[in-house]
């Protein structure tokens, strides 16, 4: 038997059938960055409910309160902060650190100040990077009371002794954590999980990117009744998680794959870090969707550290849970300063991320168990018009493959890795195959 | 503990004790090979009847007849095909392609064809292959009723316009489907399958190599009762083994290992295509004799196109049978051809293949389950003549494998890997130690 | 979540809490391999007498007599073997091979002799080796009643022709075999093995330095009661084995964890031979104790020669027993002759791979089932002050890996090697989180 050796074009777009994407989306993703970030956000207060309902004029999303002190898990739902402003003037008078100027020069959950202090005094509040001068630090206090500010190294080291008036307009006290839920039904109770943060004040990365995405991809699967149902989470990073988890300890047993959304909107390659399981079907979806995609990548086994995986996949829920990010927390110099800017982050950067996660929502909705109506030997291919030149040589060695491997036992997914064959190919193959009553799908 | 060092030189012959082989071997294979590479054999007609019947000149042969028409799964076997003459006259009257020639120059299939044409028209049903201007195709029509000519590409390009006369003598019409079948009984009703191709005009080692190590590995194997039974088919590739299967849908079960002989008598290194699993004990076997060989070698997972293990692998049999090569279908520059010859496949060749054959057989039939009948310490081998140096090393070594690992989970197979040496050595020192009582094999 | 990334110094040291070593150790090993060094050793007969009353000053060892003719599995005690002197005189009457000078001299196991004979006939009674020609090679006749010499190269190639006296005033007759035991008993009835060699004349480092090693490791853990039983053979290689194991049927099952130690005082890196199994938790504990020393290493699959891990991974037992040496026996230029004495084998050596021995008994000891008391998300650590810049590193990032691994199927060895931390920060960060309530351990 000759195998046909035409090479014709990859016969797919990168998240086609999800995202009818181009020009128009790198746009709105731009617009909807420069909207969001500016806003001071913290795991509580007025910049999570601003950033909410910019949120909600895109899709119908459910906000909820739940109020300090509320026990969940081993954790208590903080005191809520909110900031009105906050600035250091120096011994002549001159506001010279402000908070109007770029919300990460106040350690967030300051408590309020407003006093007269030597510069020896001040400068325990105060920190810096001395290897990036120019650039400013991303500090918070969460749960230990306390007070800061954070200023460029530059700034720092040309202080002058004397007496600074330090002014911190902010108020701590009980109030509520606010976070935004989002359930789009598909055919089946069963969930893909996408979470994102939305804690953290103006850097673009980490994790403001996330949140964009998970806005306009909701806003794409509202379009259409899938297989999965859908559940987007807005969330302050680990006490949001913990909460939605205390809330929906059952509710949580219905996600059946699931991704954490943050760092995706820079130019660096994209890196996947696995489930804990790290053989869960997101595991083997993520990867094939990047090896289908041509673009360079990385697979991560899980680690403790990161972002609210490490709360989905604790050992209580051990939920099938990965990150599928570009440059990984920790591993870009921007990453927690005010470098992570939108000079870094930038829209078209993230419409290919976009894209990518809905190349994954492609293949986990097509996936199927197959199995073969004609199991004993091969079906003959050539008179139903399957086994010819017209068709990309993919489809037609995918077909050949499905003949082979569709025991009952192998998944499309699993045969487009056996076959090394894109999933798209396979998953092609096997329609037609269904349509000529070979094969039997799911 | 001292390891006795006393290297000596490999203490069997490759295939010893199934194939007492040696030059009048490789002169018989030689005949063979020039008496059955000039018949025009396809998929049905007389050309099958006369090679069966010359192979039946050397082993008792079966030879079966199925009608066209005949169902077999999702295929029908098709129309007999037959062919007298073919030949094409240029505007001149002369003769200037010739099936009497080589047989390779008329379409396999072509239906019966009288009649004049321009040269514009004959193009339309002429092959070549630019990149190998004096060289003949291979092209076959099986399933879509059409008529071709092969020819060089210097012929295709010297055609002058003008009016051409075309012939071919052939007949497609109800008839019957040929093939040929020896079960060679052994102790055990389980069979090993050795198949081969008969439906290939003028090409030697795709895959009338094959035929020619069948057929005299048969002759050999007939001289004495085995442990398992050896069934060899030789057919018609595809619709063949389909036809085969179909009317051995419970015998097949019987199938314990097998193998695939094809592309086997050129000068290439060794490869060996697994079976679907993987991991069946053929693809054991066939690698540890090809690894003892000594010989530079290949081993490749299972893909579905290639040979009649398509069909033996499809998911209703799944039955474990590989292919044991030299060059692979397809990836070498004779294949399909008429460079793939006399000049190309020789008789050499194809005994040191069919030696490797045979030490896979004996790896087979000699394999069995090592349960020591001593397995409380090591047995005292010094007293009883099996620990001295007028063994070679393996042997010695073996023994102490065998004493360590006969937990009666290890095959001799297992052994002979985790230990590392020749299975040979390992099944002559589990032969010492089963006479003096130290373990069970089987 | 930002990850600390202060650098503190590895905190611990190899095999604390089991060994308070230092120079006083290593002058302790010292004066025992020069006080055991000189007697000579075999299978049975005083020299093993002398050696264990030597190691009975240290521990309180139970010396046992087993009868010449006792049968054992497949083997017989054999005769007990007793050498006053030794000597060959040459024709001159000088005395040119003197057992007194070194008991190589002698081939173990040598009949009494008393004789004079020509150079032609006692040649045929000298061992040498010719590469090595100022080595004195070592050589036993156990199993085989006959007499030898082992002289230097030199020695043989300059004796001259004449008639020789040749005096071996031994003893081969009926007596025991002699070993000795100790058990040191744990909270529990299951044990560790801890098995030498106490056969060899005077060879420093095969089998000596494991006899010295073990002598020390007993006395340590004589110190305080462990977790384990441990017991300790002193044995005749082989037979000794066998001959214990004959009495030791079924209290062989209560053993866990082994080590056969040998080969262990030179200056050659570490060689880790692996159970039989080669997935016992004594193959990983020996490994993770390994890579955390960071020294050199490497990990070697079981073979069938060797010493006693021979018999106890006979079939028949299958004792999870591997062997923890520095340069393997037959692998180093000095091994079985001369050269393998206390110029080559040294206390400093013999006290590192003691540590080493200890590192891997504090694994054994304190690996246990991780099962989370606060499985549903991570629990908070920063108020408990088990979250701050006061830890090592590896004790924070452990806490860490232990709040997502602790799922009741990982034990501590097993997070370890996930987290790829040392096994003492693993450990340390389960105590903290035991002692706080959210870990069981066990």
């Amino acid at each position: 038997m000759k195998v046909r050796l035409v090479k014709l074009p990859l016969f797919f777009v990168l998240g086609q059938k999800f995202i009818y994407s181009g020009p128009h989306m790198v746009k709105e993703i731009d617009a909807l960055l420069k909207r969001l970030f500016p806003i001071c956000r913290s795991i509580t207060g007025n910049g999570v409910r601003k950033t909410l309902s910019i949120i909600r004029t895109h899709v119908p999303l459910k906000i909820k309160e739940v109020p300090t002190g509320t026990k969940v898990f081993d954790w208590t739902v903080p005191k809520e902060w909110n900031i009105k402003d906050a600035y250091i003037k120096d011994p002549s008078g001159e506001k010279i650190v402000d908070f109007k100027k770029n919300n990460l020069h106040i350690v967030g959950y300051s408590i309020p100040v407003n006093t007269k202090m030597k510069l020896s005094g001040l400068k325990k509040h105060l920190h810096s990077i001395p290897e990036k001068p120019s650039i400013i630090p991303y500090k918070t206090s969460y749960y230990k009371e306390n007070w800061g500010f954070c200023v460029t190294h530059e700034q720092l080291t040309s202080l002058k002794d004397g007496t600074y008036e330090v002014v911190i307009d902010s108020s701590l006290k009980d109030g509520s954590l606010t976070y935004g839920e989002l359930l789009i039904p598909g055919k089946s109770k069963d969930e893909v999980l996408i979470s994102c943060g939305i804690c953290h004040p103006s850097m673009a990365n980490d994790s403001l990117s996330g949140v964009v995405l998970a806005t306009l991809l909701a806003k794409e699967l509202l379009k259409k009744k899938g297989r999965y149902s859908y559940r987007f989470l807005f969330i302050p990073e680990t006490i949001g998680a913990i909460v939605w988890l205390a809330g929906n300890k059952t509710g949580a047993k219905r996600i059946k794959h699931g991704l954490v959304a943050t760092c995706l909107g820079d130019s660096g390659q994209f890196n996947y870090k696995k489930s804990r399981a790290g053989n869960a079907s997101i595991d083997t979806a993520v990867e094939k969707a990047l090896k289908d995609s041509k673009m360079p990548y990385s697979i991560l086994d899980y680690w403790p550290t990161g972002s609210d995986e490490r709360q989905f996949n604790s050992p209580g829920f051990s939920l099938p849970i990965g990150s599928l990010m570009r440059s990984v927390y920790g591993h870009f110099p921007e990453y927690h300063t005010s470098g992570d800017n939108l000079d870094f982050v930038k829209g078209k950067y993230v419409e290919e991320t976009l894209r990518l996660y809905a190349e994954v929502i492609f293949i986990l909705e097509n996936d199927a168990l197959c199995t073969s109506r004609n199991p004993f030997c091969e079906p003959q291919l050539g008179p139903r018009g399957l086994y010819d030149d017209h068709h990309p040589e993919e489809f037609v060695i995918s077909l050949l493959w499905l003949a082979n491997y569709s025991d009952g036992k192998n998944t499309l997914l699993d045969i487009a890795n056996i076959a090394d064959q894109p999933f798209r190919a396979v998953q092609a193959a096997a329609e037609s195959l269904e349509k000529v009553g070979f094969l039997r799908l799911g």
